[in-house]
C-alpha cells in the first residue's frame, strides 16, 4: 500500500466521458489498495472563457476578483469527479483550496503556496476516502481565493504530495511522457524512462510544455518522485498499475538515474528576437542602465552576449527577447537612447533558440564543440551562444529550426534506443 | 442616506453587456449616497448547464458535490460584477457565501439560511464599499457549500436585507413589477403599486413566477420592504432613483396598503391533473392512508375534495396533483388499492387551477359567488373549489384557462385603472 497523488489536466477532464475515464484511473489505484488524492484542472477551454470575461469586464481587473471567477473552473471539475467516483462505488469527496486549506501568499493571480494542512486528508485516507482536490487555487491571508497562475495545478499536485508525504505524484497529461525532443519535429524522438529534476527544469523552461516550471522546482526541493504519463491510455491496460514503473517518465533525483547520458534531450523555443546595440559606452553600470528599464517594463530578456571592446571605450551588446516583446523593447530603448549612449540599434525577429540538455555535461568535455561542428556541417549559422552547467543554448535563424533539432538529436545518439 | 439590497436574476446578468447595465443601476444608488449590497444569480443558462453535468455524472449525485458544482455560477457573476463596478470607479468587492458567512442548515441542495454574519459588510459600508454577494449559497455546518434550491437568490437577498437591517430590498427581474394577472393572457392587466406579503405569497405559489415563495415568507416575517422592478429599464431614466416610490411593485405589510381592494389579482396554474377515488371506505384514518404514501413519494397533492358519504360507509375522494406527477401517483394508488379499499380510480390531466386573490375577502362576502356566476355565464364548468381566507381556487378544463382568467379579471374590475 502506498500513498499517491494523481493530477489530471484540462484535456483529461474536458467532458463527462473523459472525467469517467479519469475515474477509472483513480479506481485502478484504489482497487490496488493505495491511498489516493486527485488534483484536477478546469475542463479545457473553461479557464480561457473565464479569463476572457474578466478582461471584457475591465482591462485592468482586480486580481482578487479574477481569482474568485477563474478558480470556479477547478471547483466544478472536482465536484463532478467526486460524483463520478461515488457512482463507481468509491468513497470520495471534493475539496476546494479554502477548505483544506491550501494557504498561499498575498500575490493574487500568481500566488505561491505557503502551507498545506494535510492532516484532515490523511485522517480520511484511513477511512478509505479519496480526496478530489481543486487544483490551481488556495486561500490567501485575506480569506479570499488566490490562484497560482497558469498551469498552477501541477504545482498544487506536487505541493500536496509533499504535504501528505505521498510516495509518488503522477501528472496525467495528453502525452505519455517526456521525450528526448519534440516528436512532431523528430519522429525518432524517444520517451525517456527517467530524467533528473535539473534536466526537466531546463526542458520545461525551454518550451517542452509538459510540466509547469514551478512544479518541477518544488518537486526537486521536496524530492517528490513525479511521473509524467498519459490519461488517454486504457486505464486497465497491462502495466498501468505497476507501482515502481508505470508507463511514463519518472522525474527524480539525479542519484536515482543509474546510467546517465551525457546529453538527454534537445529543446527549442521559436519566435525569439535579437536586439543589438552598437558601440555602447564600455563603462561600469552600462548593463544595468540597459536591462533595468526592460525588466521594469516586464520584457523577458534571455541570452545576453557582450562583445569584447575594440578600443576599450565602446562595445556591442546583443540579447534576445520573445518576438512578442520586440516592439515594446525597441520603443523603450529608442526613448532611452540619450542615457544609454549607443550609436545604433539593430533588431531581427524570426529566430529560434535550440538547447542541448544533459547532466552528464558537467563531467564531459567537447559537448559544445560537437554541436557547433554538426550545425556548421549543415550550413546553419550560429548567431549567439549561452551555456550553463547542464545546457548549451544556440540562437539560429528560424528557418533552420527543425533541421537543427534533428541534427543535434542525431549527433548525440538520442535516436538510438 | 439609506441602506439598500439590490438583487439581479440570471437574465439580468446573462452577459458582460448586461452586467454593465446592472452596474449602472448600482452606481445610481451609490451616487445617491446609499449604502448598497448587491445579490446576484448565475448567468442565465449556467445553472442548468451545471445541473446537467451533475446528472450526466450520476443520476443519484451527492447533494454536497452538487452544491459545490452549482454554486460556482453565482461565484463567477459576483466576481465579474465587482470588476465591472471597479471599472466605473466604485469601491466594490465580491463575497461568496462561505466568506460572509451565510450559515445554513445541513440540507444540501435545498438548505435554509440559519444566520448571516452581517457585521463585516456593515463596517465596510462605512468605508464606502459596495458588497457584491453570490446568491443562492451559504456555508453548511460541515464547512461545505450549501445551495438554497432553485430561485434561492431571492431568498439570499431578503435574508441579507434582514441581517443588515436594510431599508429596502429591490428584486430586479425581467418584468417591471407584479401584475393583476398574467399580461400575456390579459393585455389589460395592470401593474400593482403595492401588494401585501400574504397576497404575494398566494400569487407566487400559484404560478406568478416573479418571486420565490420562501423569499416572500422571509420578507413577511422580517418585515422587509421588497420592491419588484425591472433591470432592463434605462438605469438613469427619470424616477428610477426615487427612494420612496421607485417604478415597480412594493410588497409590504397589509397595514401599509391604504386603499385595499377586495380582489387584487388573478393567478392560474396550468397542467394540473385530477384523481378521483370512488367509493372509498368512509372511516377515520382513510385520508392519512391515501395521502401519506403520496407525500412519502414526493407527490405534491393540492386541492382535496371529499364528497359527503351517501350511506355513511362510502365516500368519493378527489384531489389534484401536477400533471407531471400523475403517472407516479396513479401507479402508487393502484399498488395500494388493497389497503386503501376503494372501488375504482379515475384520473384526468389537462386541467387548470384559476385563483382569485385578495386580502379584502376577509371582510367582504359574495366574492366567491361572483366568480361562480361569471364562469357559469361563460359556460365554464367548475370541477372543484377550495378556499382560504384570502383566496378562492377553482379547477376547470384547461381549454378554458385564458377565458376564465380574463372573465375573472374583468368581473372584479381589475382592468380598470
Amino acid at each position: 500500500m502506498a500513498r499517491l497523488v494523481l493530477k489530471f489536466g484540462g484535456t483529461s477532464v474536458a467532458d463527462i466521458a473523459r472525467i469517467r475515464n479519469v475515474a477509472r484511473h483513480v479506481k485502478r489505484e484504489v482497487d490496488a489498495g493505495h491511498e489516493v488524492a486527485v488534483v484536477v484542472s478546469a475542463m479545457s477551454g473553461k479557464t480561457n472563457e473565464l479569463v476572457g470575461w474578466c478582461r471584457d469586464a475591465s482591462a485592468l481587473h482586480d486580481a482578487r476578483e479574477y481569482d474568485a471567477v477563474v478558480a470556479s473552473g477547478e471547483q466544478v471539475t472536482a465536484g463532478l469527479l467526486a460524483i463520478t467516483l461515488q457512482d463507481m462505488g468509491i468513497n470520495a469527496r471534493s475539496w476546494q483550496g479554502w477548505q483544506i486549506p491550501i494557504r498561499t501568499d498575498t500575490a493574487h493571480g500568481a500566488a505561491r503556496i505557503q502551507e498545506i494542512e494535510g492532516s484532515d486528508l490523511i485522517r480520511r485516507f484511513a477511512d478509505g476516502q479519496v480526496a478530489v482536490i481543486a487544483g490551481f487555487q488556495g486561500l490567501a491571508p485575506d480569506n479570499r481565493i488566490a490562484t497560482l497562475g497558469r498551469g498552477g495545478s501541477d504545482t498544487s499536485a506536487v505541493a500536496i504530495a509533499a504535504a501528505i508525504k505521498a510516495d509518488r505524484c503522477d501528472i496525467y497529461t495528453d502525452v505519455d511522457g517526456v521525450y528526448t525532443t519534440d516528436p512532431r519535429v523528430e519522429p525518432k524522438a524517444r520517451r525517456m524512462n527517467r530524467i533528473s529534476f535539473e534536466e526537466m527544469l531546463e526542458m520545461a523552461s525551454l518550451g517542452a510544455k509538459v510540466l509547469q516550471v514551478r512544479s518541477v522546482e518544488l518537486a526537486m526541493v521536496h524530492k517528490v518522485r513525479t511521473f509524467v504519463r498519459s490519461s488517454f491510455e486504457d486505464p486497465d491496460a497491462p502495466g498501468m498499475g505497476d507501482f515502481d514503473n508505470p508507463p511514463g517518465t519518472l522525474i527524480c533525483d539525479e542519484d536515482d538515474i543509474v546510467e546517465q547520458q551525457v546529453v538527454t534531450g534537445i529543446a527549442y523555443a521559436k519566435d525569439e528576437a535579437q536586439i543589438s546595440l552598437r558601440r555602447v559606452e564600455d563603462q561600469p553600470g552600462v548593463a544595468a542602465a540597459i536591462f533595468g528599464p526592460l525588466a521594469d517594463a516586464g520584457v523577458n530578456v534571455d541570452m545576453i552576449v557582450q562583445s569584447i571592446s575594440e578600443d576599450g571605450t565602446r562595445t556591442d551588446m546583443t540579447f534576445t527577447v520573445p518576438a512578442s516583446d520586440l516592439g515594446k523593447a525597441t520603443a523603450l530603448l529608442d526613448k532611452a537612447k540619450g542615457q544609454m549612449r549607443y550609436d545604433a540599434i539593430q533588431s531581427e525577429a524570426g529566430l529560434t533558440k535550440v538547447s542541448v540538455i544533459g547532466i552528464g555535461m558537467r563531467s564531459h568535455t567537447g559537448v559544445a564543440a560537437t554541436a557547433f561542428k554538426a550545425l556548421a556541417q549543415r550550413g546553419i549559422n550560429i548567431r549567439a551562444i549561452t551555456t550553463s552547467e547542464i545546457k548549451i543554448s544556440i540562437l539560429i535563424d528560424g528557418e533552420f529550426s527543425e533541421l537543427a533539432v534533428r541534427t543535434l538529436h542525431s549527433v548525440y545518439g538520442l535516436d538510438k534506443g
